[in-house]
């Protein structure tokens, strides 16, 4: 049991990786890069006949988030959201909860999130709807929405730069570690 | 000229097409369902050497786009957001941007738009996120964001039961007819 | 039993106070200035020995609201947000929820609240923020946040040609009248 | 010239006081707490002859705002937002619009403002419409909304616990450092 990180870039290394792998450092870890595997968009079946879902890597892909306890969401903010790759996997989700509502949302509600926002156009005002929005979307899953890190990053390594970034990361490390330390849990 | 309803869903004539086709009945109109169309994820290369951006539909569609002078963004409302359709088109502006940044800019401070979002799950509330990531992407495009309609919808065809939202389509579309009017415009 | 309206304004007649009466005409209800009263901002208590709470009237108005079943708070928008005087008025909750904490969520936990909010700057957008402050605020009592209405008003009188509040303002009607007839509730 | 921190809690030394006094630590600083001032409501004369404006502290602390470069608004988050002194305060600023609006905001439009909000029912989310509110606010008068700091505080003292909070107030504090040593800046 451990930490998935879910990233949403469309490039590799990137200032949200970079703080999210600072971030996990050291624990026990499943790194998943979206842009990777093949997610297509939902297929809305919720007002007709049910037709197949994709053929695609979804499944492999939540079930691998779904195995770990602390989810955190990684993505650069692309025109003031998450990327649209984020996007089409959550909307994804409307699958599982067609295939099997009860225990995808009973996953959900054991698990602690975050989230990693990190753009260039203001991120800490213009990010903020990003931030609300993943707090509906734990509202529902009953998700405990730990805490979030909206951070500024122009070139790559600008984020690994940022004292208030890396102290959040510090202090959720911290608690991680209590965490581990109290339960012998093996993060 | 005209008016663009980019649609957003992944199925069609529920709800948010309905009310979005509501809205411009009579009014000269370039219907795009995104889901007719092969758009791929952005290619980030802000920080590395340009590659090559998805050869798809994403040119013909942006290009329809930029053809009119009123958008309509029409997106169902999933998990708290537009659609990942909807988010993965926009994200592509970034290619736009890269390729003629002046240009587009150009063309979309120029237009004037309006947001189309139904959900079932508090709309007028949990949707409140995705408008104001709207007003971000067209304040950046300095694009006239002139409104919005957040309406509640379950069954196909119940939003146009929606008394309140008819009345913002019905007050939107006496503007347009005054504008058409005032200019010969031949909306 | 019947409609609490908290008008927050500064001066009569304006607005948000046309809107609210078109809205509950007809109905049982009491109206309540705020601008009528004295209510001090509150003490904060929450950290020291507990001091005398301000002798003015909050008592009286606070009664008068938790008489009713359903609230209609209704401000101008000032500066972004609802009015000082509502603001002040609700600080003074606090106050409440140390003498009774229990009663007090209780008979908040039983109503239903609606607000108006009108402004004359970008009202649709730039009032969001109060909305989703009320949201947290009917959160924590309990209370069904059961609409809000933002409308763009300049001179008085203006908001009643506004044919989207006015639908709204129908729509709500017609709600607490089908309520009326089932429940042989008085409104 | 220098840093004005306005503060709007009811009590002295807080959480949101103690945070403020370590960012400002060191610097020329006008502390200016609302509570030992009279400030009424604004009287809104909008749309009608002008009235007198209440004769009451408003002017003596307006004028001591105005006379500093950098701004912090401090203030305890109240029912999720600033405080009714905070807000009341900042109403009354429309008075000063109809004074003399082109001075009031040439003023404003030349300074610096952050705010801090500190709260214990999840201020990260919660928190968040405060922030949004503000940045509607500096956006009328033109001030650079330069940072804002979130955090939790239940018993007096507990923010300076906080790491994340310590970090964003020495990042400020190392930026007005900079401003200083580069312009002679007095700060």
């Amino acid at each position: 049991m451990g930490i998935a990180v879910i990233y949403g870039s469309s490039r590799k290394n990137g200032n949200s990786e970079q703080l999210a792998k600072r971030l996990v450092e050291g624990f026990e870890v499943d790194h998943i890069h979206l842009s990777d595997y093949n997610i297509a968009p939902i297929a809305d079946y919720r007002h007709s006949e049910q037709g197949p879902y994709p053929d695609d890597d979804y499944h492999h892909v939540i079930e691998r988030v779904l195995a770990q306890d602390v989810l955190v969401f990684t993505t650069p903010i692309y025109w003031y959201g998450a990327s649209g790759q984020t996007k089409t996997f959550i909307d994804r989700w409307s699958q599982s909860l067609r295939e099997n509502k009860t225990e995808f949302l009973a996953k959900f509600a054991a698990k602690t999130a975050y989230v990693i926002g990190i753009g260039d156009d203001e991120p800490h005002l213009k990010g903020l709807p990003l931030v609300q929005q993943f707090q509906y979307i734990f509202g529902y899953t009953g998700t405990n929405f730990a805490g979030y890190i909206l951070g500024k990053g122009n070139k790559p390594g600008d984020i690994l730069q940022d004292a208030v970034s890396l102290a959040a990361v510090e202090q959720i490390r911290e608690k991680w570690r209590s965490v581990a330390d109290q339960d012998g849990f093996n993060l």
